[in-house]
């Protein structure tokens, strides 16, 4: 059941030895909508402890450092960011039937909580959160206001995703006031990349193909790639992304290689093509402009499958 | 001699006839401010021309779009977002010392016109002037709202900068209110790379030199490199932001060569060192985070230098 502000308010008010789920493959808005509402509701003394079924990344820290797991019964169960059980991953699926609110933006939220409060026209839950915590009347201090600041930057990537809105930017002001420390955490989310992730970087653009009168611009990353740059894992964050910033691509395909002949493929797209749909033709699923799906297959053939998709696709926009 | 917002304001309403100048090298916050100004200024049915050394580039059509070149002798000049005379360039020169007003927001300001409007406090020269319109009771439309927001998104790396305020953020909450078009501005500014941008950006990932352990990260940009690539000089725009992307670097150095020995060096720094000081240092001049020079010499003994200066001002977190 969708739920008021004001039910919202009078919920977390009366709510004691309360339990917060973050969704899993942790996002900044998960985290910063998790810890916020963590430190708010303790400055509230309430019992509080925050679970998550995968571990919070590092580049989390300035924000997670004020936190304390406390030992107890839950009885009241929130859901932040979590637009759908699925999400819970493994470790918490005995949570999935017993969310007492969820607090979300998602349009695609799927309502399984006792109570929900859901703000679509919110850039973020974060943003949504802050009114929340405003109406709570919880003094918003330096550590909140760096966990919705998180979470606003990271979902609107820095104010540039159209979601973003004139309010997003008022709230952005009023976290500014509470002495968010706005410049580290621009640097920690946005601009903290490793040498290796650069060397893969040049390498990457080096390599780039263009299709379809460059309407497509297609990378692929082999795992020979990674290992000359000594990377882990988190050097691939938002590496498909740069398919997006070339002029006039409208299908961006990033291929990469897991292991032997298994590929993880990210589609991201102009408003022209759905990239949802790219990717549920491979079984895949997503977004409208971001999706993915894994591919089994000789190299040469994948591409081949993917470039044939993709045409179908961009037919109507070429010449 | 520096003047208030209301004698700015009356200086302003007065004036009749009036020239326009951006700083050669046109960046988006001087052409935003001329830009802005110019509707500004013609909605108030004066005459006005804006004048700039350098073409404005392209990715600025949808701001320069409105605009009609009118023919008539100059009476008022003003100078938008340029800190020194130095940066006129050749075909302006005869303007110099004929500026009656400059509308800034560096701390470099040399003060150089009649009367100089400077709002060190703003994070661009469009934020300034955003106050300045208002208090002029001009009506802020779709135009001028991306004019503004295109000076305040670039010059602030889109809110990412230490310049950028909470009065920044409110600005920008206006200009959305305004019906500014921050989707196609944002894609044009940030995410609009043309294939020549993105080899150049290949060749200088792959070049970058480490210094001071790490500290400090250095990038030659030779005019051989750029012949390559086929670029034109907007393949620059923003590349000297490249080092401070950096995990670990206080001070990013991108020395681009203009022509023979001639080269301009970017500085980027963190708080540890001020890039200030470091151009100062070189007869050059910016903000605390980012500022530029010009050196002449042979490319070693360019280096060399700067790698002295900076080698002092990092001495402190040497271990």
């Amino acid at each position: 059941m969708k739920v008021s502000l004001n039910q919202t308010v009078e919920s977390l008010t009366g709510a004691q030895n309360i339990l917060i789920i973050a969704h899993k493959d942790p996002d900044g808005d998960t985290v910063g909508a998790a810890f916020a509402l963590y430190y708010a509701l303790r400055s509230l003394d309430k019992h509080v402890r925050i679970a998550c079924h995968d571990p919070i990344p590092e580049k989390y820290d300035a924000i997670t450092s004020g936190y304390t797991k406390e030992d107890f019964t839950p009885e009241f169960v929130i859901a932040v960011d979590v637009a759908d059980i699925q999400l819970f991953g493994e470790s918490l699926k005995q949570y999935e039937d017993k969310v007492d609110l969820c607090i979300d933006h998602h349009v695609s939220n799927k309502l399984y909580a006792s109570q929900t409060y859901l703000s679509t026209s919110a850039a973020a839950t974060c943003e949504a959160l802050y009114e929340l915590l405003i109406r709570m009347n919880v003094k918003i201090d330096k550590k909140i206001a760096d966990c919705l600041y998180t979470g606003i930057v990271t979902d609107t990537g820095c104010f540039k995703f159209t979601s973003t809105t004139a309010n997003t930017h008022i709230v952005a002001a009023r976290l500014f006031e509470c002495g968010a420390n706005y410049d580290m955490i621009n640097r920690e989310m946005f601009d903290n990349k490793s040498k290796s992730r650069l060397l893969l970087e040049s390498m990457v653009l080096k390599a780039i193909e263009f299709y379809f009168g460059d309407r497509c611009a297609l990378i692929v990353i082999t795992k020979e790639m990674v290992d000359k740059t000594g990377a882990d894992q988190t050097v691939f964050d938002g590496i498909s992304g740069v398919t997006k910033q070339i002029e006039g691509v409208d299908v961006g395909i990033t291929i990469r290689q897991v292991q032997g002949s298994e590929y993880r493929v990210s589609f991201r797209t102009s408003e022209r093509v759905s990239a949802f749909e790219l990717a549920a033709a491979f079984d895949g699923g997503g977004h409208v402009r971001a999706a993915g799906c894994i591919i089994n297959g000789e190299i040469l053939e994948v591409k081949e499958k993917l470039l044939e998709k993709t045409g179908e696709k961009l037919k109507p926009y070429l010449k």
